[in-house]
């Protein structure tokens, strides 16, 4: 592929229970995300849950997904933000590398 | 982890407004894609949705998350097929390297 | 970005009618996955579903994204225990590198 006109970019997902998704935006948006896409609704486990005993105990139904595409820069804002709501809540971020098109949407 | 029975292809994510969920699929399909992955109900907020007063001013609930993997030749293809629709209507996409199993699936 | 405080993992994605994601889900925890995401109702098509005359041919809507994150000795043991399922259904599974904060969270 021919990503010469596509400029990198980093991805940050957070999985979080719903009422702290506000939070997660809250963040994005202080550290000056341009936007967030949000799919709700989610289930899942936490860390040890499958460690409880059977696979289906502890799932959870009413997590969120929330993601943001943010430039280098503003990443380690967002990470770093983001970090004490992880500490203190259930929560998992991933971090990886996607590219756009259009750079200037997400500065 | 062992890729070596890996194949690298490109995952291609589009988050637009339902309305237009139709036309991102006949993009993918004229473009030689196979197949493709729909999450509707979907929330976000456009790129400047934040600096127009308020976390959520302007969110929305009606988007869609579009992907499809292809391989790198007909990754160039379904960019380029997406930019008319991406330039005309609010609309993000994201391009990043995933790897399958079965590459022969997706050509 | 600074990622020097981040680890690298795998993170797996399942897309799979969603009468087995059940077994999805055991697979990832025999192979010692430590949690999962899942977000259900997705639709899609097939990898050959463009194929078969038209666009919305062939789509369904009772699909499920299953996502997990582990390190790469564990990546393995969860592809490889993904494959007789994914040979014997409908499905397809996506890898690709991502990045956490917390990595004793995945082990």
């Amino acid at each position: 592929m021919q990503r010469d006109d596509l400029t990198r970019m980093t991805k940050i997902e957070v999985v979080i229970d719903g009422e702290h998704a506000p939070q997660v935006k809250e963040v994005f948006a202080a550290a000056g995300a341009r936007g967030f896409t949000g799919v709700s609704g989610v289930s899942g486990l936490g860390h040890d849950g499958y460690h409880q005993g059977g696979l289906l105990f502890n799932e959870r139904n009413a997590l969120e997904l929330l993601i943001t595409v943010v430039d280098e820069e503003h990443a380690d804002t967002v990470i770093a933000g983001l970090r004490p709501l992880l500490d203190a809540e259930e929560g998992v971020m991933f971090v990886s590398d996607t590219f756009v098109s259009r750079p200037e949407y997400f500065r």
